[in-house]
This record gives structure tokens, C-alpha cells and sequence, in this order.
């Protein structure tokens, strides 16, 4: 027998269709927190990784193609970001990208897990890289919801940094969500976040770029390809004045420059601008009518909705 | 038991620490041709799919990924494109491609598997969708090395559409063979290829480009998504004077429009400029040092070879 | 890559902590019944295979591991069979052993689901092996419950051949429904069944067997390897005067060469009495209390109940 | 998406055609030994779990399917054994039974791999239950081929504890080894080992018994099932003298108690006999002609052998 092909892995469903396998080598920590299960393990290709709820969340060495793009898209295209709230992201790699601006004086993180934030600062510092020790860092444990619909604070940039829309997290994708939001926006504010897969979950994709376009002038998704999320996904941003496709390559490493946001592993002035280039197959996803979601009509769960489509946008 | 998760999928492994798993719900045809086993089922969210000795090669949905980008980053740079080889591409999709410029008058396809052709035209319609009924075509059954090495043909345009370099076509991915494409490019001709993933198999990916800048002046390395490839994708053109990046956003629409190459699923202005844009990882990948590839000191098969390392670049 | 490793594989989990997978080379037919998902794959280690709703339900190659001792510890041990009824049963593997016995002049097959059969009796000659041309069988398409508690008929054997106790066929798993059962066996009669397996969901196993005590005065569970289950599985007679144990190894040789049983690829004079042994961990499974099974308080689904276990038994 | 079933599962091939999945929750142990990886993993369902090569060896929870079967079908056939070999079985579980024996003075153990006796001391409790601590137990690190062909001691028992013959071990399944086994018995001694499996390498367990009968006049196959082995599974003993089919249900269960071999999770009188009852598929299989295994023709790795069949035994 070829043994190299035996062994741990972790296999995740993206959708009833379409999976993907990952070699575990090692448990470094696994336990039930307040709201969820929480792993920490060691993969050869990506080094340590979180799962929550046995959904691969983010990796020592992976983590900087979902971390930098969520936050710099909307983070270089605001004129000077001053304050940041992160909702979710309780491993701090979006708040340790957010640190790194040389005009941020403030971030708050509202993660309802402790349990995740404990076990990032054991043992994912090379994800946060330190930031949980920054005085501009506030965290607060507790319902990212209701703290930003009761919050007087305003910010500069609102990043969400959640689980997917198949869980607790589901009430956090509705226009309520957006509107409360956009409510503690300062002027010229960006509210930036992943919106699932045109690829493995094309009607969840659609639905949640249409809510946001119900709630905000300028809605910018871009594509955004993260390993362990074993496909190409979509990201957004969404303002009443701040718009991406304004910065040209030069400005965006101008930008970079002047804010001091070093040691990008990603990002860099053409590779901004590319993200924003949809593809003709994506742009038609996002040109049908989808349904704003509300409150009152949730994202389903995609199992319990057997009309539920995981086809690739099919040739005409 | 929840049912849904139980049942039929194609299991494939990238590398020893990461693979993908897709559903089928049936074999359309399975036969042993002279060279290799060959499948063709249907997947719930690809449509049918071909596959070569067990490994994804193309499907209905997705392949517009692969051949639209193999195949026009080089065609429309090209200032006029007469003539065309595809060594390999059985299954149609490239010819098809390139079969849509309006200037082109002949394309070769040089394939080793008359089985691959054979089935691709029973079952693959949506994939060549007529290529091999148009006058222009030119398929030769036989090894595609010894033409490109005997033929005293030019082309404007050679792609390389071939299986990745784990087996029989490991010959192909030589500095040898790439001489040999130059050879028989017109003056002003490019070749273009897929150059394996800087994610799932970065070693592959490094001596591979640094092979193709050892034969040719201008090599663009670029990066494509091809979701049943499971990873981020590396395609190149390379040439003496053709060069991607030259073409700005309108230049490549207006080529579009004036060659007459409708319904592109994937490919337009914004987008092409967009996958010649590389992230800094990949840069870094690119500016290491890695050994050329000639037929003495050949890609080993990463199984084969306990140095090969499939860690994804990590951070420093 | 190791290709012997990549392909088409059945995956299916006996529980959630356990599964098995089958390479799956070819589909022979797919379809949606009345009730439920029918397939018919070739496999290269068991052959042609029958799966309903994605479990796997039969193989030419393994059926008699199945159908030979569902049916033969009862039938043997009875005096003298001349009727026999089968519940569910529709690939015709039960009936077919049913038919070899010489007395035999009447075997009814209550099958819900036409398209069972008529899949069984065109893909699956090597299973029912033309019992569905024996004069002798009546096949009825209908509730098999109702018609047990329906029926006039009295018969000497009762086999329930049924999917597991997770869907539809939960309700046939009751006190209430083996009391039916009781009632339509002849004065000398036996009910045989199987029972899930003390190793992946020792619960059920448990519980069924305890719900068969409550109705018959002897119950003779017995164990039964059957590849396709991946697990060694439970199977019992449940009579009020019928005791397997009564028999000698040298007897039951004797009735299957009396009875004109031939062909058996499993049992025999010794099987049949090593397979009534009972491993020390399985007696002391049936020690335990277990509650019985009424239509009020039905087997959950492992799933549905987080206070299932699945652990083997635990060493004390 | 249903996360139950997402998550952590070792994934091990019995043969190309079939394989089973076991739940993993945590990593106690990982290491390299001067031989082989070492794991030792924590499981839902098997409890702690000890694999060598990523293939599993024995757990908490299953260990005593294997060792309680291995050492007493061979032990209790013995007037009274007094001293034993056990070639590998580092992990204690079979050296734990035969200490068992009120009669056995003195119990070697030749393990090749002295990490993997290590690992068992600190975390595989469970398994050896204290029986490096017993004085009349002697570990000898060392090539137990070596030991077999060089030691003028002579055992009552000698039990091979091997690793499958698809490594290492397979010099260890000739008939060179097992002659050098009979030289080191006590007349009236007995060999006792694991065959392979009739389901699913059944060319392996012809030979392998063939083998034995080429050697020894008393060969006595009999079948255990092993959950982690993901099938039923061949043992044997093999004596000029001992014939454990001798033994009555009575007389077994004598010997059990004269001898004080408590705590028997599996193995009792009836179980005893029914191991030793061959099912006909059986039967045939080793009625068939079947080439002795010589250290000049090994058994050949299924893989490297593309004559090799895993069909399960085809119906006539």
C-alpha cells in the first residue's frame, strides 16, 4: 500500500458537491468554548491552523491572502483612516492589518468568543503578530450585532470578519445588519467583508452583494482567492463616498508607502486593481436580481433548501 | 445518518497534504485508450467532466477558465495570428479558441491520444462545441514532441495544453522542448502554457518559469483560478517580442471586438491586465533561484523526492 | 501523484465517527423511485452494487454474506417451511434463498417501492438469480407495515429485510410492529431480521434486540460479517417455539442436504452455530437495559441526539 | 452546511478498491522512530489509537478483538505454556495475555522498533495493562528475524505480532521464517500469527497459509473481526502437535478458568469454536492452489503487482 496517501486529514464540504482535504499532523488544542467548538492544529502546507465548529477559519501561512485583502481594499481607499471597528476576527489578523496604518489610533474588536481570542493569543501569533498587545487595540467580548446597534461610537472603517452565513452569524448578513452599520460610519466611512463564493455558493454570493447595493451607493466586490477556503471567493467593500476603483496602481503604492503598511505578502498597486477586475462569468452573477436579504427572509442554510442551486454558472 | 454527505466523488489529491473531493452521479464512458484510462461522468456542479488516469482535466462549466486564459493572453497580444499548434488539447477547447479569430487560417492540433479526440468529439460538445468540424482544424494523432522537433511548419501561436509533468509528458516541460517551440514560432510568434500552482506545487512552478527565461527574452508568468484544478493556477506566455503587459485595459477590448472573439465567460480588458498582476508571494517565488529543467535533471515527481517541499511560501 | 489513489470513491459513514469507502468504477443506472435515490454502480471489488438514498444496499460479489444468513438460521431451524413472508426485500436476494428450500410453496414479497424491483430484476440478475420468475413468489408493491397488520395470511417465516432504522423504515423497528409480525406467523413460525451491528451503533443494537424479547419468548441474536456494512452486523430469530441453538452442527448439515439448499457460499453445519456464539463484549451489550422501542418512543437518529453514543464498547 | 460530518478522519486503504475512515480528535504523540512515524492519536470511538506508517495498529477500545484472539486460540490449545516469543508486539498487548497463563514462567518479547515499546510504556496503559512491569517479561530490542534464526532458547508459544507484509515485515511471511519458528519450539509448541485478510487481500492470505501448511504438519486458520481493520480478518496457528479443533466448548472454557486467563472482553468456549469455523467462501479460497512464499518469490506489494486481484471471491 502507498502509505503516503494514508493519514489525518481534514475534510471540509464547501458545498454537498464540492469538498476539500487538508493533512492534519498534529492537535494542538481543542475545546469546547462558550459558543463553539475550537480546534488549533498543524498542517504541513499551511502550518498551525483554527477550526471552528470543524470549519477551517485561518492558518499561520495562508492567513495573509484573506487578512490583507479584506482590510486594505477599503483600508487604502479611505483618505486616512483614524478608527476601526472589527466585528468577529477574533484571531487579530484583521486588527494587526489595521494596526500597521500609521494614522490609526484606534481599533476595536467586538468578538462574542472569548474562547477564540484566548486561544489566538496562545497560539496564532504569527497570525496576529502582536496586535492583542497594542494600546490602540480595545477588545470587547460580547454580540458584535448588538454593540454596533447600540454603539455611539463612529469609525472609520468597519471590517466583518465572521463565519460563514450558515450558523450563528447568519443574523449579521441582513439589511438590518448593513444599515446598522453604515449608521456608525464616520463620513467618508467604509464598511468592507467577505460575501461567500461566486463559485461554490453563487446564490448566497448574489443575494448578499444585492443587500449591501440596497443599503450603500457604492458597492465594490472583488475576488480575493484564499487556499484553505479551497476556492476563488468574493470580498467587497461598501461606502456612501469611498470607491477602490478611484485609486490608480501608482496611488494605492503611494498609499502603501506614505501609511507605512509594510511587509505585504499579497498586496501590492497592480494586484489591487486586478482583484476589482470581474470576470464576465461573475459580472453576470451579480447582473440577475437577487433577494435582498432581511430579517424576515434569512440566507438558507443550503442543505435545507433543496432548490438551492451549487451549479457553476452554466454556458449559455 | 445524514444521507446527503454519504455518496459517489472523485477524490484527487494536488499534493501528499492537499486534495479535493467533487460529486458524480455517473459514468457517461470509461475505456482504456492506448495511453491512459480515460472517464467521462457528470458532476452535479460541473456538468461532464473528462478525466485522464484518474486526474480532472476539463469540464463543461469550468473550462472556459482554463482554455479562454491559456489561450488569449498570448493570442491577443499577438499583433495578427495566422497559424496555430496545440500540442495536446485533445479535448478541443483550445483549437476552439483560437479558431475564433477572425484572422486565423490554420490550426494544428498535435495529440498523442487518438482516444482523447475521439471521446472529446462523443461527449464534449459543450467543450470544442464544433472546433473539430471547422476546415481550419488540422488534428495529427501522434506524439506532439516529434512534431514540434520534425516539422518544418511556423506558427504564430503555440500552446502547450498539456497533463501536468508527473508523467508521460514530463519530456515536454524541458528546456529542450521549449527550444524546440521557438524554433518553429514565426518571427513575432508566442508560446503559451500552464506552468503548475505557486500554491500546491511551488517547486514545479519556480523551475518551470526560470526554465522558459532560459529560452525566451520575454516570459510573463500570470495567474488563473480553474476551480477543478482546486488551486490558483500559473499559465505563461513567452516570446521574443510578444508582451501581455504592453496592451493596455481598451487595447485588449478593442482587439476582442475587432478579431471577432465573442462569448469570453472569463476574459475581458479589465481582467487580463488584472491576472498579469502578480502578489508579492508569487513575486518572491519567482525571484528565488531555481534550477532549469533540461531532459538530464527532469521535474521529479514530488512523491518520488522527500526534499520536495509543498509548504506554501511562509511568512518570514 | 500517486494516481492508484485518486478516483471515484462511495463514501459512506456508519456513524459519525466511523466510515468506509468503495471505489466506484462505473454507473449503471440513476434514478428517483416513488420513494427514494436508486443507484446501480459497478465496483471493481464487489461488482454491480445497489444503493438506495447513497447507502449501500447490495452487491453481486457480497449478497450472500447477507441474504444466506437473514434467511437460513431461521429457515433451518424451522420444521418444515412451506410460506414464507419478506418485508421490504426487493433486489429478490431474500426470496431466491427462501425458493431453495424444497418445501417451500409460497413466498410472498411485500415491497414498497416498485422501482426497487424493477431495477433488482434488470441489473441484478446475480442477486435474485431469477426467483422473480418462480411461480411460487407474489410480489406486492405496498406499505409492508399495513400489510402485516392488514393480512389474513399466516406464513411460516417472516424475514424483515429493511433499510436501517434511520428513515422511513424507522416504524417497522417498534414493539407494536414485531407484535404484527407475531400475529401473522403460523403456530411453529419465525420472524428473522437484522438487528445494526454492536460496533457502530451499539444503542440501536440494543434496544432492538430488547424490543424483540418483549414480544417473543426466544430470541436468538446472532453476528454476521457483511463487507459492504463495513462493520460486523447483528441479525436474530425471534420465535415462540423455534430455537436455532436446539440445532447440532451435524443436523443443520443434514437439512441443508435434505432440503436441496445448495450453493451456499457462507454457511454451513459449523457457520451455523459459530455465528450464534456471542463474544463476551456482545453479552454483555445485551445485559445492559435497554428500552423498548414503541411507536411512542422511536429510535432517533444518532444524529438527531446528542447524547448518542457510538463508543465501542468500553473496556472496564 | 452539516458540520457533523466535516472534520478530522484518518483515512487508510485496505487495498486500492476499498478503505474506511476513523474520526481523530486530538494527538497525543508524533514522532519518528529510528524505523517508522509513530502516532498515537485520540479517537471517538476507538478511544486512544497507536499507528505506525499511518496505518493503524491497535487502540484502547478494539485492542482486544486482536490480542485476546491471537495469543489464546494457540494458548489454550497447549497442554500449558510456560514459555513464549512474541516477534514484534511492542505495544504490549499480546506479551499483557500470555502472562495471563498461571503456567508461563517466561515471555520474550523481540521488537524491532524500541520507540514504539517506549510510546506504548507512556500511552498505551490500556493495551499492555502494566505487563512491562511483570519480571517474567524480557523486551529485547532487535531484528526479531535475527533473534528467531540465532537464539538457542526454546518457547512453547511463539507468537508473531507483525506489521502488515507490505513493508519491512515481509521478510517475516517465508517459509524461511517460519522454518526458523519451528526450530526455536519446544516439541508440542504451537506459532500463532495474523494471516491477512480473505476479504480484502485474499491472493496475500492463500499464500500465507499456504505457506504455513508447507511447514507444518497442524495449520489451523481462523477468522477474527478487527473494527480498526476495517474488515474480517485471518489468524492461524500452525504445530506439530497442537490442533485447537481437539478442544470442546467445555474443555476451553476449563482451561480459561484452571488457568486463570480473566477478563476476557471477546474469547469464550463457543467463540472459541466458531473462530475456527471457515465459512465456505473460505473454504474454497484455501482449497485453492496458492505459491509457498520464499525469500526468493515475496509476496508483492498489491501496488507494484498489476496482476494482483482484490475482487472479493466471485460467485460461481
Amino acid at each position: 500500500m502507498n502509505k503516503p496517501y494514508n493519514g489525518q486529514f481534514h475534510i471540509e464540504l464547501l458545498n454537498p458537491n464540492y469538498g476539500c482535504a487538508v493533512r492534519v499532523t498534529e492537535t494542538i488544542a481543542r475545546l469546547r468554548t462558550e459558543y463553539q467548538d475550537l480546534e488549533v492544529v498543524d498542517t504541513p502546507m499551511f502550518g498551525r491552523m483554527l477550526l471552528l465548529d470543524k470549519v477551517m477559519m485561518t492558518t499561520e501561512r495562508d492567513e495573509f491572502f484573506y487578512h490583507e485583502n479584506l482590510i486594505h481594499v477599503g483600508g487604502l481607499a479611505h483618505p486616512g483612516p483614524r478608527s476601526a471597528l472589527v466585528v468577529g476576527g477574533g484571531d487579530g489578523g484583521s486588527s494587526e492589518e489595521l494596526l500597521k496604518y500609521s494614522t490609526m489610533q484606534r481599533v476595536v474588536m467586538a468578538e462574542l468568543d472569548r474562547g477564540v481570542v484566548e486561544a489566538s493569543k496562545q497560539y496564532l501569533q504569527k497570525v496576529h503578530r502582536g496586535a492583542f498587545d497594542d494600546p490602540r487595540l480595545t477588545v470587547m467580548i460580547g454580540d458584535g450585532k448588538a454593540f454596533v446597534e447600540r454603539t455611539d461610537q463612529r469609525f472609520d472603517i468597519v471590517a466583518l470578519d465572521l463565519t460563514d452565513p450558515l450558523g450563528p452569524s447568519v443574523q449579521l448578513y441582513t439589511r438590518e445588519f448593513y444599515e446598522a452599520c453604515k449608521r456608525i460610519l464616520n463620513p467618508g466611512g467604509v464598511l468592507t467583508l467577505h460575501v461567500e463564493s461566486p463559485i461554490t455558493r453563487p446564490q448566497a454570493y448574489q443575494r448578499i452583494v444585492a443587500t449591501l447595493k440596497a443599503v450603500f451607493p457604492i458597492v465594490r466586490p472583488y475576488m480575493v482567492y484564499v487556499p484553505i477556503y479551497c476556492a476563488w471567493w468574493g470580498m467587497a467593500t461598501a461606502s456612501e463616498t469611498v470607491d477602490p476603483l478611484a485609486l490608480s496602481e501608482a496611488e494605492v503604492e503611494r498609499r502603501i508607502a506614505e501609511r507605512g503598511i509594510g511587509d505585504l505578502q499579497y498586496l501590492n498597486g497592480a494586484v489591487y486593481r486586478a482583484m476589482l477586475s470581474l470576470p464576465n462569468f461573475v459580472r453576470a452573477l451579480l447582473a440577475e436580481p437577487a433577494a435582498v436579504i432581511t430579517t424576515d427572509s434569512l440566507l438558507v442554510d443550503e442543505v435545507g433548501d433543496p432548490t438551492f442551486k451549487y451549479d457553476l454558472v452554466a454556458r449559455k
